[in-house]
């Protein structure tokens, strides 16, 4: 049967990493390839507890549609959580719920992006970003990143010279790359953007995560009126409850509600409650240190023994939180090569091609520390560098 | 501010029923406005033992991320259910779990529209998907309503004229009007959309509302590669946890997990597992049943007090299931006007205008029967009963 597609879906890559996941459920497998939290520090208990509280105190309520913004008081924390962590003032009014952070970046693209505006984006960046713009048929203009984040010319030049609806980034430990923007670069960014047409999308699903204790600012504290931070539940409590969080000024989130009323009314109100007594009744700091104590251990193992191991041409990023490592091999280097030996010997890396929207990264890969054992970390960096040490082109 | 938002969003109609909605929360408004199930229905207390049971058995990975597609028994009890229930062939590879069907809608406007394809649609029309397509920017072709389904000749011209790439129906209980389709018209409308380059978008979300006992087959049943089912467990489980499904040719199916993929990755997975197992532990037959009995009695008592006490002009419909029924005044009559002079007297009804892609309807409502009780029912129509007595044009 011949089907009369759009042409919008037929442009919009599928995931890869959603393909690799498939491949990777053998639990033979140890995968660095997906961005799971560790299973280990899913609260399963105090979920259990606080959907056993909402359920028999107000069941009839929490399983009734509810309003597309989302529960007033998980508003409310959010908005609490972002003046004590990053000192920035927020109204609820700011804030609506969504389906995880990914449907922010669909409803985004609803809100301001007709078929061939442009859009920034960091080179490399976050595939499910790509994806989810890519249904509105942007044309992407890339921004080199550096180590202290994206480039500043490259992305002056293409404010002025592209007017992009969008510039999307994480600053954060970015995904793919695990690097975090200085508090210069931050500045700046917010500098090149004010007075423009562009806002900047600032994806902080990460914040969280950072596990060195130095926690800088968000771009949107230098950019009030074009600042759109979005955030998550996953990798702090959840992620199979798909709960995130678009905060962003009212005259944007007004347009934002109108999208979400049409793309699915509202977000699952039942773990709406669950995550807002959650947060009631037990001590997210303390859950949140543990994670980053935990994430820290096997980052840093992993760093390390990249730095024994890998011949010195493998270059790595040191992340300040988050859950990737980037890798960077020699330019004649095939990281899709590098996936089918890893495969062959049950470890599952992620080639770094589908993270450039114009192609290239063939020599980069990203290595997820998070979902992996300690045992795992070991035998997986293990055989890595055994493949580079025996590699030929 | 001045934000530079898309043309798609400008274009997208806000739900007049969910501003409604804000206005009726006030408990001493009796509300025939939005579509709520009816509250006493929600079975709290057998969704609070699944959640139990699947957290304390599997917390971890229910918690975890999960797959694109949806939770494979889920996806295995709704093919089944088509079997039993309707006598059709589906496997569960042609099944895609949603947030409530209203996703089902975002995302076949993803695979399927492009600015200014053509979509038809019943006049009047579901509001919400009017909503859900108008962010790809099609252009709508209405075919009018009559008691047995959409006129056919309208829709042949349209199929033949326009090449339109979705006819959208609901041919069980339409939202808003409460017709069901004919078989003679199921057949029909299989016959006039084979060998075209339509698919036909047959929302279900009522089917397993009908209290007449009479169950007709799907159009699917005779279009089998161009039909497209959806359905949601909103109306008879809980329509908090936002779920629903897709039911589609593989190939279409493919398209659709891309589009899922990059809006929001996957549907909440708790809140598929509680309605998997809640599905498996309960005789769901026995509460549906208990549904439809509920539901038959509101409408009935409702369209037995409009016959005796509304003027004769004013004429409704007669459901044989879900949750409305539909007025229509004489033509000089505004329903805006009644809608005024009711919630004056704290009853709400919906003017049906925005039903209506091409405008009209000015003199047509909307009237729930599922949320109020029986003394509701009773009050509210008598109170629009005076209304229709006293109206000066």
């Amino acid at each position: 049967m011949k089907y009369s597609f759009s042409r919008r879906i037929q442009k919009t890559p599928k995931s890869f990493i959603r393909e690799i996941l498939k491949v990777t459920q053998n639990p033979e497998v140890i995968s660095f390839a997906g961005g799971l939290p560790n299973p280990g520090l899913i609260d399963t208990e105090g979920i259990l507890r606080a959907a056993e509280t909402v359920l028999k105190n107000d069941g009839r309520n929490v399983l009734q549609y509810s309003n597309t913004e989302g529960y007033a008081p998980l508003r409310q924390f959010i908005a609490d959580r972002y003046k004590n962590r990053y000192n920035i003032s927020v109204n609820p009014e700011e804030i609506l719920i969504t389906n995880g952070s990914q449907q922010c970046l669909d409803l985004l693209g609803k809100v301001f992006i007709d078929k061939n505006d442009a859009v920034a984006i960091e080179r490399p960046g976050y595939l499910g970003a790509i994806q989810a713009f890519s249904l509105f048929e942007p044309e992407f203009f890339p921004i080199e990143m550096h180590n202290d984040g994206p480039d500043s010319g490259e992305l002056k030049k293409v404010i002025s010279e592209e007017n992009p609806k969008i510039f999307y980034g994480i600053p954060n430990s970015q995904n793919p790359s695990g690097i975090t923007y200085s508090i210069e670069k931050r500045k700046e960014i917010g500098e090149i953007l004010t007075d423009s047409d562009t806002v900047f999308v600032e994806d902080d699903a990460y914040g969280e995560l950072n596990f060195t204790g130095d926690i800088l600012p968000p771009v949107k504290k230098y950019l009030p009126d074009l600042g759109i931070l979005t955030g998550s539940f996953s990798k702090i409590i959840s992620p199979g409850m798909r709960l995130g969080w678009v905060c962003a000024p009212e005259e944007i989130i007004d347009r934002i509600s109108t999208a979400k009323q049409a793309s699915d009314l509202h977000s699952n109100y039942l773990s709406q409650r669950i995550i807002a007594e959650y947060l009631l009744t037990n001590n997210i700091d303390e859950k949140i240190l543990k994670i980053q104590e935990e994430y820290k251990l096997r980052c840093n193992l992993m760093t390390n023994l990249m730095d024994e191991m890998f011949p010195p041409e493998i270059l790595h990023t040191n992340p300040k939180g988050g859950m990737f490592i980037w890798l960077t091999l020699p330019k004649n280097y095939s990281s899709q090569k590098l996936f089918e030996k890893a495969m062959d010997k049950n470890v599952a890396v992620l080639p770094g091609n589908p993270f450039y929207v114009d192609g290239g990264g063939d020599n980069t890969a990203r290595i997820n520390f998070s979902n992996a054992d300690e045992e795992g970390i070991r035998t997986g960096i293990e055989v890595l560098s055994k493949i580079f040490k025996e590699w030929k082109n």
